[in-house]
């Protein structure tokens, strides 16, 4: 997906509230992403998920079940299906990007091989769906299978749409909902469905998810042009050179005349990048604001992510879920 | 899974017994096939699904349940399911083959790129997925999603075992299991679950399926050393340039001296492939009988094929799965 999940103090208020679900749920994705016949599998999946991500998506689905009271285990479930869904498609993003770098450190197609990130991927994705059906609950499946195709077809549109100037930032929504805000709004809405919580509450909790990742996505996209002076562990300007068009690109192209329109089809579609063009590409950005446009619109996904949670239940997670919200912003505020 | 399924008259009596069946599931693969965003899926999806395979595994889910008087309509789904979880498998495999050739026609990977065969592979994943929710039966979601988790295991197991001359035949058969026959096993058993077959029927369907599949696969292997002379629409010796340690091989090996041997580990192992040398390795497969013992033990899993069926009710359609199987080692009696 692309993004950095350098989010600190409120997702440790979370993780400590979730600490022992979350221990729940990373011995279950332990034993789950082992495999009895092929030594590859676990070499490939210990070096992503050991490799310390923050956990956001399975905190958010635990946070979910918590705040409306789930007295059963089977949030535990959900939270690591979702964490195999998201460990999958990074997998086959790195391929797919031909990434040398994650959180980091070397990428396991650069470790391994592109062979080994498809199919250890794949058999991810299919643990993901074993443990789906395990709580027997039909609506969490549709909402998790539902998600797995949107985030394909996200990045299927992404492949075509990346590279292409006519991409509007209607296109460029699609794509963020489905590479990114699919899998947290399924992550949401699953700990409350299996919380059995009345339909507002679940839609609540979708509309939350659904925002918080797009904001979560435009803040990255923001921070891959400096959006901030921390550190990001990715370097400033990887999707300029992987030619991907994000939204402050996005927003500099719909106000460029022609000769800035020749510049970004040079770089963008034709791929054809010069020393100075990343410090070019800067300066539109300035001269139109595009930087300032893209903060805006993070913020308000921010807010409209926070209004949604004041359909939900008075709870300290609540107030966690809306500083959340705050703290993803504020790396570029 | 690189089978050819070239199997003519039985699968011709099975899709006219089936044909409205199966005129259901193609109308519902294409309908599920689609994508409302991204333009590149129905283009990847179509080459592949409608280059006119023979769609043997989706036939085994109808014929199980057919034969069981199933009287609903879920068999569709769970066939077209069968067929998309192949298809996905497909994609994957020619990139991780490096194929460009499938069915006689230029691979995905190739017209397109490696990227779209990922993703769309993928999306074609989630909707397997989405597909076999719908029955809302969980048992049904069980078999899959573990054929799912075992076809990928297998093709990982494949990826470490092929190229290792200490792969003996225990190890061959995880593989087989995983590559291929997992997904005929699963094929006919969900069949038989959504018919609501008593345990031991189930049983024999896994058995029919699991056998015939394995079958299947070692014919295949003897096809590509040239194990018939009907045309296969693959080349003679592909397994052998992309160094898979197959059942003849195998064989072989087993019993090769020190020069034969290290003849074997220089063309597998190490891939160091010279003029003359398939011709060589044919030589050493003839001079071991390993042909001869790899068609003898296609001929075993036939029969056990057979066998497994003598525990479900007598039918026409039961004949066909019968001399089905005939006709599949039959290519290479």
């Amino acid at each position: 997906m692309g993004v950095n999940e350098n989010v600190l103090k409120p997702l440790d208020r979370l993780a400590s509230t979730l600490s022992a679900e979350m221990d729940a749920v990373n011995a279950l994705i332990r034993k789950r992403m082992s495999s009895r016949h092929a030594p590859r599998i676990p070499e490939v999946t210990a070096h992503l998920i050991e490799a310390g991500g923050k956990r956001l998506r399975p905190m958010l689905t635990l946070a979910a079940a918590k705040m409306l009271d789930y007295p059963g285990e089977y949030h535990i479930h959900l939270a690591a299906t979702v964490e195999f869904i998201h460990t999958a498609t990074l997998l086959h993003d790195d391929v797919v990007d031909e990434s040398r770098q994650r959180r980091g450190r070397p990428t396991a197609n650069l470790l391994w091989d592109n062979k080994s990130s498809v199919l250890v991927g794949d058999y991810l994705f299919a643990r993901s769906f074993q443990l789906m059906v395990e709580p027997g609950n039909l609506r969490t499946l549709e909402i998790l299978a539902n998600a797995s195709a949107t985030i394909a077809e996200g990045e299927v549109l992404q492949l075509t749409a990346a590279q292409d100037l006519a991409t509007d930032e209607n296109v460029y929504l699609q794509v963020v909902r489905g590479k990114t805000a699919a899998l947290f709004s399924a992550a949401t809405e699953v700990g409350g469905v299996i919380a059995g919580a009345p339909a507002e509450q679940v839609q609540a909790l979708f509309d939350y998810g659904d925002a918080l990742g797009i904001a979560f996505q435009i803040v990255d996209d923001l921070l891959d042009y400096g959006g901030a002076t921390e550190t990001i562990g990715k370097n400033i300007g990887d999707d300029f050179r992987e030619r991907k068009l994000t939204l402050p690109v996005i927003k500099a192209v719909a106000k460029a005349d022609a000769e800035e329109r020749a510049f970004w089809s040079r770089v963008i579609e034709a791929g054809d990048q010069r020393d100075g063009d990343l410090e070019h590409a800067l300066t539109l950005l300035a001269r139109h604001g595009a930087m300032e446009a893209a903060r805006a619109d993070a913020l308000d996904w921010a807010g409209r992510a926070k209004s949604a949670l004041s359909t939900l239940p008075k709870h300290p997670i609540r107030e966690m879920l809306s500083d959340l919200t705050d703290f993803v912003v504020s790396r570029v505020a």
